[in-house]
Order: C-alpha cells, then structure tokens, then sequence
C-alpha cells in the first residue's frame, strides 16, 4: 500500500476538471467512474476483466456486504480487497441509499434505522457509529458518511429533516471514523460485540468521505454543502440523493448551483450517476467521480453504449452482421466477436453474453471519462463535449 | 492453417496411450478432454478462459446451431471458429444423439429423421447427407458421422437395428462427405437451398469420423466396429451411445472387449463421457479423446472437483475457509479467490461464481488428462490411477 488521501488538480476547462487521487491502494485518475460491485463483485465480471477495462477504483456496497455474508466473513477472509480479488483502491457507500430506497420496512429516529434485512427479513439497525464501523472492518480506502436520503419529489420540509439530520450524523460518523482510525485496528467490533483482533486484518488506512443532501431545492443544497464544510477538513466530498426520480434538469441545475461553493481542492463524488450522457453533463458542472449500475444492468438486458447512441444486441438487423460491437472500442468483446454472434448469444440465453456486454459497457463509460480527461488536459472540452453529444444523443438510426 | 488429420502414437503404458493429433487448426494432444460449447459457446466461459484453461479443442453441437441460429448465419459471420472466437481445432457432433435424446417427438425411416425443434416446435429433418452438409458448413476440423442412438436399458433388438441403420447411414456420411471435400467450398447448399460461395466461408479442411454403436452388448459393439472399419479408411472412430443410463461396469466392459480390435493407428474418442472418474476409467481402456458438460453444468450447480473428490462449495464450512478451491490447481479461480469468498458467490447468486467453477472444472478434466499422458509416457500409468482413484474416489471428508 503507498498514498495517502491527496489530491492534485491537473487542469480546467470551464468548470471541468482533471486530477488525479492517490489512495492507499493506488492511484486514480479524473474523471473517473467507479463500476459498482454491489455483493462484492462487480456483476459477471473477475478481477482480470475489471482490469482489462482499465477501472481504477470499484465501489462496493455496506448494506448488502454487512447483510450477507456479514463485515465478519469479510474480515475473516483478509478485508474487502482480499475477498473480492481487487488489490486497486475501492469505496463503500455507508448503507443510507440502500436502507431509504431498498429495505422494504424502516423505522427512523434520531439515533439510526431499523430496518428488515432483503434475504432474510430479519430486523437490524444501522446507526452513523456502526456504519463506520462496518466500513472499517470491510477495509475500503474510502468510507462514506450515513446519510438521510429523501426521493426525487421530496418536498422542501421532508428534504430540510433529512438534510439536518445528514449533518448531525456527518458529525457523529466523523467521530467515530477518528477514533478507529487513532485507535488502530483493535478497536473495531463486530456484530457480535467481540473486538476486531490485529491479525483478522490488513493494517489499512482509511478516510471519510461526507455526502451532501437536501433533494432536488439548491438552497438546502447550498445550506448542506455549507454545514459539512464546516464539519470538515475533508479528504473529499460527495453529492448524493439525486438521480432518483428527480427530472433531469433540476439534477444539472444543483449540480451548477453546487459547483461555486464547493472547494477545488476535494475531488467531487456525484453517487449513483450515471448513463453516458450523464457523466459528461456532469464533468461540465465539475464532477470528477461517479459510480452507477447502469453498465451492467443494461449489459445484462442486451443494451450496449456506442458513440453513435445505445443499441439492443437483440435486435433482428445484427443477425449477420459481422462487425463489432463498437467499432472504435478496443475491449475483449469488441475485439473478438462480431454483432451477430452476441445477438446468438443473447437470443440462445448464454450466460456469455451477459458478461461481454457488461465489460463492453463499463469500459466505455471508462473511455469516456479517458477521453473527457484528454479534453480537458487540452483545453477543448467544451467543443468535444458538444460533438459527443452530437454522436451520442441521435435517434438510433433505423 | 496448418496440419491434416495425422494421429501419432508416443507411448504406450498398458492399454493406455499418449499420442498427437494434428488438425487444421492446431495439434492435440492425447489424452485429452474436449470441452463442449452446446451453442457455439462453452457455458459460462470465453475463448480466453478456455485457453488459460490449456484447452486445446472444442466440441460444439450441430443440432443446437442448426436450430439457432442455423448454419447460414454462422457460414455468414465467417465459420464456426471466428463465429465463437476459438481459432483452434473444433469438433462438430453430428445431431444423432440430440435428435435422438432431446427431441420430443420423432419419426424416423431410414431416409432419416423427423423432429421438432426444441426452440420452436418447428418441424425439421435431418438425414445422414444433411447432417454433413451443415457441419461442412459450420467448419469443424472434425465432424461426425450421424447415427442412431438407442438408450442404455434398449434389448438386442433394437440395439441391432439402430446398430445395422448407423453403418448403413455412415455409408451415406462418408460419400456426401467425400463429395463436399472434393468439390470444395462452392457445392455444399444451406437450408434455403442457395450455394453457399467460396466468398462466404474460409477455405478449410475437414475429415469425418465414424460411431460404433450396438447399445450394451459387446458382440454387436464388435460388429458395429468390423463394419465401420470395412468403410474406411478413416481417420478417427468414435464410440457413441455410452454414458446414456446403462451401469457403469457395464461400460467398461464394451470398451475393454472393444479395445483389442481398435486400430492402434487411430485416435478413439468416447462421446460424452464424462466425470474424473471415467476418464480415468476410459483411459485405461485405450481412449485418447472425451467430451462432457459435467465440468461446466456441476460448476454451475456448485459442484466442483478436486484431488480429494467433488465438494459442495455452498456448504456452510466453507463460509470463512480462505483457502483455495484445490491448492494443486493453477487456475485463475484457485490462484485468485478464496473458498470463502466462492461460497458467498453462490449463496448470494452471482453470476462470476457459475464462470470461476465451471472454469476450474475444465482446468481439473484437462489437468486430469495432461497428468494421465505424462505417467503414460513415464510408464507409470498403473500406479498413478491407483493413486488417483485412492484420493478422489474417498468418502468426502466431514
């Protein structure tokens, strides 16, 4: 392990940004997307294959890890980047989106949330404390605080509640997050109350990232962002709690209405964005990092980014066509198979299909953040985002 | 491409033999399994796995791709080897044994056969001419002669009819062969009746190999064999119509009274066999060539091989082993991840859990046969089976 939580500002193109992060399992590069593995692997896709699609940091989710197989497998087994085969950085999201948007039953006060586990329907509690715990004993180099996540509608009362409350629990995460991190590695329970003993786990470091809210109104937006400020130093920071179910505009609009106030020294983490277009709209609002598990679902249901707009493999007009995928991608699927033979491979059900599509797509996302990074390293952001959208956001053609 | 169809003999220990075939598209060396890619893919795995597997041939299967997505969109998309990415040698069975043990309803004279498609309820006929014009054009090195396969329970009877009707068809296979293979690319037609053009596929090569049928019964086995031998030459023979509900014993004993009348200079192949164990079993009877799906659909249930026999990945005593699958094993899935972290793949339902098993299955059956040709050739090869049966055939420890 080498780095700390550093990050330097390579270059701007407008309110776009190239930089890159060291953390204690490497370094990554911005733009950047994380691709998400959600129980600990990236769905249908190894280690290798995440590597040959050139990701540096993949995301790994509290909720489902804590649920099964539990933070103490996880140690047991040598940490989060042991268990999954990932020796590159990774992130954990603390569990506040799954348990808001997932658990079916949930009860919130001051003090956490109960909630009804999805395998087995059996009660738990996540508090701001035992987030960070969790996270500590999973490994991951970057921890995220547990938030209050309120849906794209949320009126401006029920929006303020759970921004105010993300700020009191920013404070006691961050808390807790120094006591491990003063304490060592001894310190950290498990779920059974017994401590987390040296030699379970990789000695790691480990920083703590807050997560802005305040739904789709840019004052409580700008009153969150001022509130973890002031909370902080911060290694980095977040915007969570869009891209569910607010219309798009209104999620550009806090996005521009953010960027002023938020400091160019942290990188900025926009969580659960997004599509193609979504990334480059925004990098123009000055995102440098993003996670979301568009490319692999839509992989799995046959749909497959080009610059010339998605496509669905399964489509009758591939049956013989002999060319790639993309023909300017440079993957394993597109290098080696043609359209015609993914259609087969969907159209008979292979389980193949499902992971060519799904490396195609996170690659792409990868390249387009490769190539958003070229652009703004050369000042020219602004006109090749405008003939990317050109490409990308045509009808398909026919 | 390069190579014929030569079969050379290296070694010998007891009835077991270690020789090298050479096919268009690359040697093979024997003992060898042969992995099956049902649909044009081996379930679950790329033509990358398969080759870090040591694979170094394929079986594809005729009546699968002539259903879906037939014959002329393979022919299109270039052959069956650029079709799946695999640029080594590839065997072709010839829809005998679907049509025969799949399909549902049937009607069969001795034309040939009536059968639904499995995909479509469509009706459909294969004969034994049709059957080698759709394996010209998919483009196998190998393909295989169509027969009649009878159950493993079937009387002498029926066993002598199918037996009787499987040479009289061969007779068929071998002449529409011929007749492909010297009149070259431009005579073979698709299923719409059009020529397919020398522009539309490569220019290869392919020999036909026969199947000696006869059910159970050694003396019609030996009949079937003086008859296939008596249409030569050829430059293979397969042995067809085991592995189908009959006991095991009594498999062994059809190969071992077959064996003194194979001809040394062939290499012999037993279709669809099977588990560690029979390979072993087989080999020790004279056979160089298997095919199986056991290794990849076992992987997907959960099952996987090692030394000291099948285990269980599910179970709970492996839910904080951080050992690998087979510490013998040099696959990616042994070398890279922990039982542990197996077991959580297949309790939460992942999809890298069916490839990371199915890929140490093949690479155990392959490991398994390189393993048998290196104490063929050491002239070990009693002893070595001894030993391997003592490990693997052992209760599973507790």
């Amino acid at each position: 392990m080498s780095g700390g939580f550093t990050f330097t500002l390579d270059a701007t193109s407008g309110a776009a940004r190239a930089g890159h992060l060291a953390l204690p399992h490497g370094p990554v590069e911005t733009p950047c997307f994380m691709p998400v593995g959600t129980q600990g692997t990236v769905r249908a896709l190894s280690p290798d294959d995440l590597r040959a699609a050139g990701a540096r940091i993949v995301l790994a989710n509290t909720y489902h890890l804590h649920v099964r197989p539990g933070e103490d497998v996880v140690a047991a087994l040598g940490g989060l980047h042991r268990f999954m085969g990932w020796e590159r950085p990774l992130l954990t999201d603390s569990g506040g989106f799954q348990v808001f948007s997932l658990a079916g039953s949930r009860t919130v006060d001051e003090e956490g949330v109960d909630f009804a586990s999805h395998v087995d329907g059996a009660r738990r509690r996540l508090t701001p404390e035992r987030a960070m715990e969790i996270q500590w004993t999973l490994g991951a180099d970057v921890a995220m605080a547990f938030d209050h996540v309120v849906p794209g509608g949320a009126d401006a009362g029920a929006a303020r509640d759970a921004m105010e409350r993300t700020a009191r629990w920013l404070a006691r995460c961050r808390d807790r997050q120094r006591a491990l991190a003063h304490d060592g590695v001894t310190t950290p329970r498990r779920h059974d109350g017994t401590n987390v003993r040296p030699g379970d786990v990789a000695t790691w470091r480990q920083t703590l990232w807050p997560i802005i809210q305040g739904g789709a109104h840019p004052d409580l937006r700008r009153e969150s962002l001022q509130r973890t400020l002031d909370l902080g130093p911060w290694t980095g920071i977040a915007v969570g709690g869009l891209s569910v179910g607010e219309a798009k505009p209104l999620m550009y609009d806090v996005l521009a209405s953010l960027e002023p106030g938020l400091p160019a020294v942290l990188p900025r983490y926009l969580m659960g964005v997004g599509f193609p277009e979504d990334l480059v709209a925004a990098v123009e609002r000055g995102i440098d990092l993003f996670d979301c598990v568009a490319p692999t679902r839509n992989g799995r249901n046959g749909s497959a980014y080009t610059p010339d707009g998605p496509l669905n493999i399964r489509n009758a007009r591939f049956r013989t066509d002999a060319g790639p995928l993309d023909a300017e991608c440079d993957c394993e699927t597109c290098r080696t198979f043609s359209r015609g033979y993914l259609r087969h491979l969907f159209v008979a059900e292979e389980l193949l299909g499902l992971r060519l599509l799904s490396l195609h797509n996170v690659r792409f996302l990868i390249r387009t953040a490769e190539a958003m990074r070229a652009a703004i390293r050369a000042g020219t952001f602004d006109r090749w985002a405008a003939e990317w959208r050109r490409r990308y956001l045509q009808p398909e053609s026919p």
